[in-house]
């Protein structure tokens, strides 16, 4: 019978039969009809495509990522990601669902409709990652959301990270008894009961044994974060499914990985990648290399990037290389953990990453034409209104959001005791310290030089620890950009932070309002103005002029150009970043993350200081009463 | 913490460590909350239960029956295999979809909703079997009918076996290029694009290489037919599931097994199971003991029944005991290959084998007042005119029916030739062989002591193979029973057949119109009346009088006796019919499959004799033109 193409020669590994073979594989209309000897059973085909006994492999499928964290367009990042060999992703779309709600995450998915690699999507369940009380939103996800979607939309498939783990580990014993709520945990029983097929995805960094065992028991039953060996060991044990981000590939892990039989049960997953990182290192392959130096076999490499994913989101069409399983196929240079990837096939066809840069740069142009003059047919990505995401109140002044004043209601004095965000480079963890600080007519002398000489009282500080600690700070302010009261909260970052300059973001997690982080107002007076002229970006401001920036249009947080110039604008940002004074390897989300009211232990939302941990909000300023 | 129940010493096989140990099972609200040492992390319980060092091991789950092979209702159904250590069925409710459509399946359903065991069930895809054309049905499943009924229970989560796999394998090319519609092809798609997460089951024997492709091609994968070992291999390694039913049981294939991992590939599946069997072998766990005497290990044993079928079926919330999966465990008396079961455990609760069986039989009388007295509160299991399902005209005569005539525009002539369906003892299949008989008036003269002895032409036939083989003739006829027309049509058997007596029954495969065979008229005009009177049923009748019967008024081919009892009946009708000569080890399963349109190679429905590989009605008389 006829096929439409034959790969000869391809050296197969059969992951059920564990052995390498080099076969034909035979590909019609999209799917693998044959593997074997196709001779011998009268297979011919209208191309050829010899292997030289290279390893073709299965696509690589990412199960967990959020496509905005690459700052692009779904199509964009499709044909992005398609050329390191990833041809299924699962993204959750909790950045614009923060933004938009559930029409952000409607739009996102109508964005991916012809998308070049599969893209499917999972239902954020942590949307406001907190309460509307600790962080205002543009929108939130509970269950009335969740029916429409799923109604809406089949290629939801699972629900995404339910964050709140702390919560719910806490007040296990009345959410098992049905005696309290949980938005997540409502929406965990909502997806059990009507999706029964569908995973429910976790986040729960360091939790283990019996607190583990609580939130597998509540159906949380994986695990993308950091792994420690224990830690993953408990994980596998207990049947929880590990996602391997880059950052916990160790020698540890792989070695223990490598030397159990644990295929299937693990899968590498990149969660958040920026565009220039994308752009330089690659994605879900990028992983690989590193997994293969560490000792990681081919074989098991297989497994935990094609069949291990795909068992996990119980995907029926794909994950491994057998007949009806989709023809998406990765052809290598060879079994070195180089991993170099010589052609990538979608569905049978052969992508072409030429052509997607240039297809992007002219859509790119064609958009903005279209938004441009509305009455052209050219039509933008995002519904119009996506374009417009910052309300902000006439009466709005940056000036008041930029002066560090103790309330009204207090008498002045000559100094305060101030709760200081402490800010590392190693992680996007803080930690909390007091200091006290000079004021002036109940200003507070932040930024002066000797603003920080007074120090009294600070917790946690101990500076033998971090001898390079400068007693620099940096003022922080988040203000709300959604319902036009433009609220605003104000705090003080030390530690890793800038000097010369300012930051501005629409993108600061999760919430993406809008965040200010500066040594002097002036400097963050011009990073606002230009986002805020921009509709949505991030700035970078020294000298009181703008100095680099990334242009984010679409909910302000995503951007329809092309990878190579994002990549471009991104690392002018994270360059500027560095020169003023970020040690943090990636500097924009040292800063992005600031603002994100679930990752330890001190954060500022638009309400405020946020005591993670305690998840409260806790006063800045510290009075004797 | 607090537990329900907290099983202590279990021998606990970690099936992703491959390790056994001895630990502590907590278990909360009938999910289990911890494996480990429960006093380690705090956890009391209420309830103790010792193991005493014993294997506990997940439920058993059986992923492809038929409860009605069983001839009860789901409820009964439940509690008896739960005595066998199965906690989870999924159900293809195929024959009541054949008396009752979609109509039979939704009372299926709805009549397991407490059973003790969870019944799942899959969407028959090939009700009828064949076509309309072909045989007679009282329903058919199509597009319309699984939309409806997948919108009406969440419980649907599969798609049953795909039947028709030698019409989907004949006319491969134009299925896949979208030219040629096929039923079952379209229930595949339609699943396929609305529960994608949902498996295609499949049924299709000895089939192999580029046709077996083709079928995974088409979506089907999974098969649960008689295995040989070359086929089975071809099965695992081109990603097909293999479910193993007793018949599979074989020492080569069970090594294959032991000696490669292919744990999670496969599982073990009864089937049809009729009810002496079940009361008399067991279910699961007969098979579990069969493959184990043949050397499958205890560790392969609880992955083929546990884990194995349900990720086949994609079950999240069971297969395994781990934090979060139900509390679903058998505890065995040791681990050998007796594989004794010493305790049931659903959802923590212990199933008590004394309770069922009487409570059962209350019900039972219960359920026949609650029909004697429709007024009564005592509601039957089904709706009441599944009570009432034989439609017959009020013309019809059984005389006539019985009186095998050539057609009047044929001449009358001394002889005939005739195709008779040749009956083996050893399977369901059939052969067809030509036969001259003697004619009076044309009337044939069948069941004449001289009536055969005329050999000429016989096809097929070889003496020497079948030295045993009388002679001896049977008239089948198969009387439509659902449109009131009351066509019907007649056959001859030899081989595995009657002496002295009939057989009539209305569970007759898959249509189950009504069926009768045997060696004299007077007989079988007495079976008949028994189960029309009886408005449905097996019955046996020999010198005039029937001898055994089994009574089956729902649908005509459930009843709501308890097992027991069932069993009891159905052993008589066995008895009855192997003291009348037949030699096939499931007297009523050969002759109720002897209208089988799918089951090679001649059968007979109400429409005539079926030519089960051309998929063709043929004629019974053969005359030269």
């Amino acid at each position: 019978m006829q096929a439409d193409t034959l790969f000869t020669r391809a050296s197969h590994y059969n992951v059920f039969l564990k052995q390498w073979m080099i076969t034909d594989i035979a590909v019609l209309r999209g799917k693998i009809l044959f593997v074997g000897d196709a001779g011998s059973v009268g297979i011919t085909a209208d191309e050829i495509v010899d292997c030289e006994e290279r390893p073709l492999i299965p696509g690589l499928i990412d199960i967990h990522l959020h496509i905005e964290s690459s700052l692009c367009i779904p199509a964009v990042f499709a044909d992005a990601v398609l050329q390191h060999g990833v041809t299924t992703i699962v993204s959750e779309p909790h950045e614009i669902a923060n933004v938009f709600g559930m029409e952000g995450i409607a739009a996102m998915i109508t964005a991916s409709k012809h998308a070049s690699a599969d893209i499917f999507y999972g239902l954020p369940s942590s949307v406001p990652s907190t309460h509307s009380r600790m962080e205002t939103t543009g929108g939130s996800i509970d269950v009335a959301e969740a029916e429409e979607l799923i109604g809406r939309f089949n290629n939801i498939i699972c629900l995404g990270e339910v964050m709140n783990y702390s919560e719910l580990s806490a007040n296990f014993d009345r959410l098992a008894a049905g005696d309290m709520e949980s938005k997540s945990f409502r929406l965990v029983q909502y997806m059990q009961n009507t999706m029964p097929l569908a995973a429910i995805e976790g986040h729960c960094p360091t939790v283990r044994g019996l607190e583990l065992a609580k939130l597998l028991y509540l159906g949380i039953d994986s695990d993308h974060c950091l792994q420690d060996l224990e830690g993953m060991k408990d994980r596998l044990a207990n049947g929880m499914f590990v996602e391997l981000q880059e950052k916990s590939i160790r020698k540890d892990i792989i070695e223990y990985l490598e030397t159990h039989d644990f295929s299937g049960r693990y899968s590498f997953v990149t969660d958040d990648v920026p565009p220039d990182i994308l752009a330089a290192k690659g994605h879900v392959d990028h992983i690989v290399r590193l997994a293969m130096k560490e000792g990681l076999s081919l074989e098991n490499v297989i497994l935990a990037s094609s069949y291990a994913p795909a068992a996990r989101m119980g995907f029926r069409d794909r994950g491994l290389l057998a007949p009806g399983k989709l023809a998406d196929m990765v052809l290598l240079q060879d079994t070195s953990s180089d991993f170099s990837i010589k052609a990538v096939f979608k569905s049978g066809r052969r992508c072409e990453a030429a052509d997607s840069a240039e297809k992007h740069a002219e859509k790119y142009e064609e958009k903005r034409e279209g938004l441009a003059s509305p009455g052209s047919r050219k039509e933008p990505s995002f519904p119009l209104h996506f374009y417009s995401s910052i309300n902000l109140n006439a009466s709005f002044s940056i000036k008041k959001a930029l002066s560090l004043r103790i309330p009204d209601n207090k008498p002045p004095a000559s100094q305060v005791s101030v709760r200081i965000i402490r800010k590392n480079k190693e992680n996007t963890y803080t930690e909390s310290a007091i200091r006290t600080l000079r004021m002036v007519d109940r200003e507070v002398l932040w930024n002066h030089p000797d603003g920080s000489d007074h120090l009294d009282g600070s917790d946690h500080l101990d500076e033998s620890d971090h001898p390079e600690l400068e007693p620099k700070l940096n003022l922080a302010v988040v203000i709300e950009r959604y319902t036009g009261n433009s609220g605003f909260s104000q705090g003080l970052l030390e530690g890793d932070v800038l000097t010369n300059g300012a930051f501005c973001s629409t993108y600061a997690h999760d919430h993406h309002n809008i965040l200010i982080v500066g040594d002097n107002t002036a400097d963050m007076e011009s990073a606002f103005t230009w986002v805020y002229a921009n509709k949505g970006g991030i700035c970078v401001a020294s000298g009181g002029a703008v100095i680099a920036a990334v242009h984010l249009p679409i909910a302000g947080i995503l951007s329809e150009k092309p990878i190579p110039s994002l990549a471009e604008d991104v690392e002018s940002v994270q360059s500027a970043l560095r020169a003023l004074g970020i040690a943090h390897q990636n500097p924009i989300m040292t800063l992005a993350t600031i603002t994100l009211p679930v990752s330890p232990d001190l954060k500022l939302t638009d309400k405020g200081l946020v005591d993670v941990q305690a998840a409260e909000l806790v006063e800045s300023f510290l009075f004797q009463e």
